[in-house]
């Protein structure tokens, strides 16, 4: 468990004021290394309520705003060395883009939640801006954070797999098993309707923490997919579960499924990905354990913390061996890496890259040009080529 | 464990003679119960092979021939009330058809392994020879037998779950993720071989028995199913993987998987089935266990054996709660369902639906069109409506 | 899957006759392999049971008793050659000896349950009979006869934990958590009443087989122990909670713990055993899966019939990987055992230890001394050396 | 996921300078939810060590000391309202009586790490200075702060199981299997010291969180022990390995176990408790999950986070199920225990006993008379009564 020495980094957050529940996750998942203090803010979308929240969080008057405009126009009024070092963005998805793209073109690192936009053509304007900002970018795909997904995504770049052929990834949930948002549930509310939510319900909620947990560990391209996505629970405009086919460039194939309406279940995010030579499965509700089943001797049991682990899983580690990491410590391993890399660039050296460690704008917006091909293909009844536009 | 005192039923087998695998399990399944001796037999295609497996099985040799026509001229020459009770096929797929139509229209009781037969057309022919005979027929769809995936029938049945809106199916294998049928390896050999196999691989092999457990417990038809088949070890003629999405009637939705190229998985054969107010989970590997995630409380782990279990699941348990059954024992019950109705039938009274429970020959026919419908979905590359012929 | 092609051996069958439990289990063992049949019985003490017992069985008149007394007379008044090959006793304990000791000494080969007898003198007697005899004299450890039992055995053996330091064994059920024994149950009557079941209840019931499954993985021998015996329901007359610390020669330590008063729990023996470079884990109610914690790597999973497992264990199989086996299987290979031993004594060759591998008289009597000793150690409170008879 | 809003507590640390581990930990569960920060120390006995340690963490100049005994003078010069609102002590063992004594003493709150002092001696003085000052004395039995922990506790308490029976703990690790203190390893090196851990190694280390767990879930009370102490890896001072039987108040029985020579092993404490009408299991290498074996019904798995969870295991979480926590969330908890009590202190008002929940001073106590008892027992091989010295 190391603690930096450093100077504390000192940031900016828009949402996440009372009522929310995402936005004292980020917060805690920062407060829990110290790597960086709540330094401003403008908490909600509603005066009253953002002035509160920030003064509820100990925000100092003169750093509290009513509005993401004010804290933007306060900030480029101070001298560059005062301004935060970066903006976490935590609103609901379709406040996204604006803030986003003001806060980039102005010259501020941004931490952005995922889903990152709601159209195609948004993320690919915040790309473009971010390149020409020459910017840092975070997007919270949180479950890249966990050690175990780590040493996974090292086991198939390392070979030990040998080529991958198979990629299983679901993504289920049971909390919209029924109408949820009828009854005044403010996360089920604004999850379930398009015009905060875009185009697409589980599979822009969990679909795209799916897509990019299989790109992160395995590093392939999708080149086709077709999708069937339902609103399984009547009267629902968005779907609530989303499976689908897929084809890897080089061949490989995939399952995707997302669903929300599987009443029982919590968080039962699980991958499993074969070679030629063995399979791994994860899940992440037992996520300091890594199951190895290898084709030429017994199935092993990474645990997360073991000596024997990559370089990249025993530092995204905090405590020893068989004392459980959870959730906040995954979203903080998220924060340490666009920490590190904030750092490095104000030091002007290149960040190491076990450390700077984290999922970029790019990794985003292809998972928004996933979630429209998904959409479309589903809606087509066919099967459709994916383009990301990030691979050149 | 109940111990029949009624007359012991006399069967013939047809293959499954020396270096076969299968003939051993279907035998050692029915000696568990002592319910059926074996009493005749033409266990090759090799008549010199025939006769050896027969007297090393303790045949006698008026009882022991050198072909199934042999034994089926034996068997017609003797009086009807000496003639052996059922006849059992364990044969490659191939000669499935010829042997099974050949018993069935001359009036016997037949027993077949799966996946049933080639096409859908003899699939057709020998339902329809079946009907006309008014014979007995069962399909060893084995994990069909596992007193609680008849436990998860029953709930589903009930409404415990409330409607059934999303399946997910699986039967992973990994014992061909390498090119084992060019090392003389006899199982792979003709599994892989279309010659002997048909048009289909895995799907053929296990995709088939995912499809009949889909069934047999939700009792949904599908509708609609989008395939996606692929022989990902270079040089395979039938696919080694297959996943597909499937519409129910009624509007559920769907994927299945079957795959033998997951490397280092052994028998993993597990369903998910999600209703309104909860879900179910079982695994074959794991399969005195059934797993109840409930909406409203906390998740149930039903157990093989216990005495809240439904009637049926109790009934093909032979052991108390704790003491594992197995995959034998599984498979005896098949047995002991077809035992029942011959049994039943041969006494002129009804059988009693929860002991003459088994595959029947039109569960092994929908089986058959199941996997045509697949491989032309797959080699379309579009979504195909399904037609299940035994429904009305 | 081997099928023995030698002559089938007879056995005959003591007690067991109709609303017995474990002679069911004992014939469907035996008839799974198909090595044996049911010649002869004498299968209760009350003669008009017995007789129709037999004849639910299919016994002929002939040799169906109303006797254990009479089985014996008239097996001893046909030529040799025409007697059964074994008597299988599973009576209560309380008549186990008498039995026993009638048959050994008439020269018979015997399989009994265990626990072996009532009193040390008894077993030692015993132990004298069947030495003097030269007779094969099996006890239905039926733990011991699962796969992974016969691999943890072995990894002990040659050495892959190093020096084993710390054992831990528990057997707990919950179905004597109330008193049973007073509703009418047969089971619970005869296991709780002194008369029948002698000065032990959890203790000699389940705990001698927590013993033997300990003595047969390590082959330490016990050389201390302080045990602590409760009769926790009120009413009872013998124990039905039992823990005790062991001390092995050597110097390594131990817990054993047996209990039928955990509420809720079913058949939940297991065993742990630690080395100097690894520790095994096993559990009764998954039993294919033996776990291996590697010191120096990572936990390995070892599965039944898996190619990498040791000889015993593989031979202990009847069905690939994946493909679980259970109870039945289990203390069927303590008959295979047994009567591979008959099967090579009769041909005069010696038997091949990795198939004639069963449970021995001495091992009967061992554990009948440990009861002794562990009721002597709870009653004085205080520890007590232990001295296997067997150990020279 | 609540946010305090009151003013930040502020602490001060002894011990846990660079290179220490456990004083990470405290400080990061401390930071996790923000509800005190760290404006004091000397975190080292090593003078320069302690500076430079103080330094790193950023603690002014003016509260970064050399020893704790300056720490106390400079505090106690400061006025009453700006000393620190606690003192963490997180030095080795043999150090806790003289400075938690002391600081105690002086009036301040006092979070102290377990095992509490050495000998039975210091813990009643320490005890006495605590009831005498009225001050508030926290130990770190961190286990206790898994919510699920609390669910346990809920259920006994409520009488879900009926009353108590049974209860066996383990707390086993692998970690000393090797000689690791001749290696130059810190931890090691003196956890297995007479001088600086006392009269006890691994009972003292873990198998005091063992009793602690046992005592906080159960309320039961150790009437008499009987133990079985072994320095298993040759040449070590202190035991390794330890064993004890346990008769509680009221007739219960219970087993604990403490070792840390189980090669493979990693933090696997676990411990299972059964009543008339159930049995509780829980891990805490799995912490999240709580498995209830119902006498009356199929086994419940509960989870945390769940809304039928008892009040105090809901205020012990911060993210919704399927969201793991893990240990320093745990430890955490502990944490907003004794802050909230601090707190409600300040402000004069009674705190509720549902945030005030952590361990106290005659927790770690009677701790201290356990392990001295089990000591006594296992040199005297010999039952022993225990009493507890905070029961009247």
């Amino acid at each position: 468990m190391t603690e930096q020495t450093p100077r504390r980094l000192r940031y900016a957050m828009v949402g996440g004021g009372q009522g929310a529940f995402i936005g004292a996750v980020h917060r805690h998942a920062i407060a829990l290394d110290g790597l960086a203090e709540l330094a401003a803010g403008a908490f909600s979308s509603t005066p009253e309520r953002a002035l509160a929240s920030g003064r509820a969080l100990g925000v100092p008057d003169a750093h509290n705003h009513a509005s993401w405009q004010g804290l933007l126009e306060a900030e480029l009024k101070r001298p560059a060395d005062e301004r935060v070092d970066a903006v976490v963005i935590v609103t609901p998805t379709d406040s996204h883009f604006p803030i986003a793209q003001a806060f980039a073109d102005a010259g501020f690192n941004v931490v952005c939640d995922k889903p990152l936009v709601h159209t195609a053509e948004q993320a690919d304007a915040l790309v473009a801006t971010v390149a020409e900002r020459g910017t840092i970018f975070g997007v919270t795909y949180n479950y890249t954070g966990y050690p175990m997904v780590r040493q996974a995504r090292e086991m198939v770049r390392s070979g030990a797999l040998g080529a991958i052929r198979k990629v299983v990834v679901e993504y289920n949930q049971g909390w919209l098993a029924t109408a949820l948002e009828t009854t005044g549930n403010k996360q089920a509310g604004w999850r379930t309707d398009p015009a905060r939510s875009g185009i697409a319900g589980a599979l822009g909620d969990i679909g795209s923490h799916a897509e990019n947990l299989v790109s992160t560990v395995t590093g392939l391209a999708i080149e086709e997919l077709v999708a069937d996505l339902g609103a399984l629970v009547p009267g629902r405009a968005l779907d609530d579960d989303a499976s689908m086919l897929l084809r890897f460039m080089g061949g490989a194939r995939g399952v995707l499924v997302a669903s929300q309406i599987n009443a029982g279940l919590e968080n039962d995010l699980r991958l499993r990905v074969s070679g030629e030579h063995g399979t791994l499965e994860w899940r992440q509700e037992e996520p300091n354990r890594l199951v190895h089943h290898r084709g030429d001797g017994p199935t092993q049991i990474l645990t997360r913390g073991a000596p024997w682990l990559c370089e990249a899983a025993r530092r995204a580690g905090r405590i020893p061996p068989g004392h459980p990491e959870g959730f906040i410590e995954a979203f903080a391993n998220v924060y340490r890496g666009v920490f590190a890399d904030i750092r490095a660039r104000s030091a002007g050296t290149g960040a190491d890259p076990l450390d700077a460690d984290y999922p970029r704008v790019t990794d985003g917006a292809r998972g928004v040009h996933f979630i429209a091909c998904a959409v479309a293909s589903s809606s087509e009844r066919r099967w459709r080529r994916f383009e990301d536009p990030g691979r050149v």
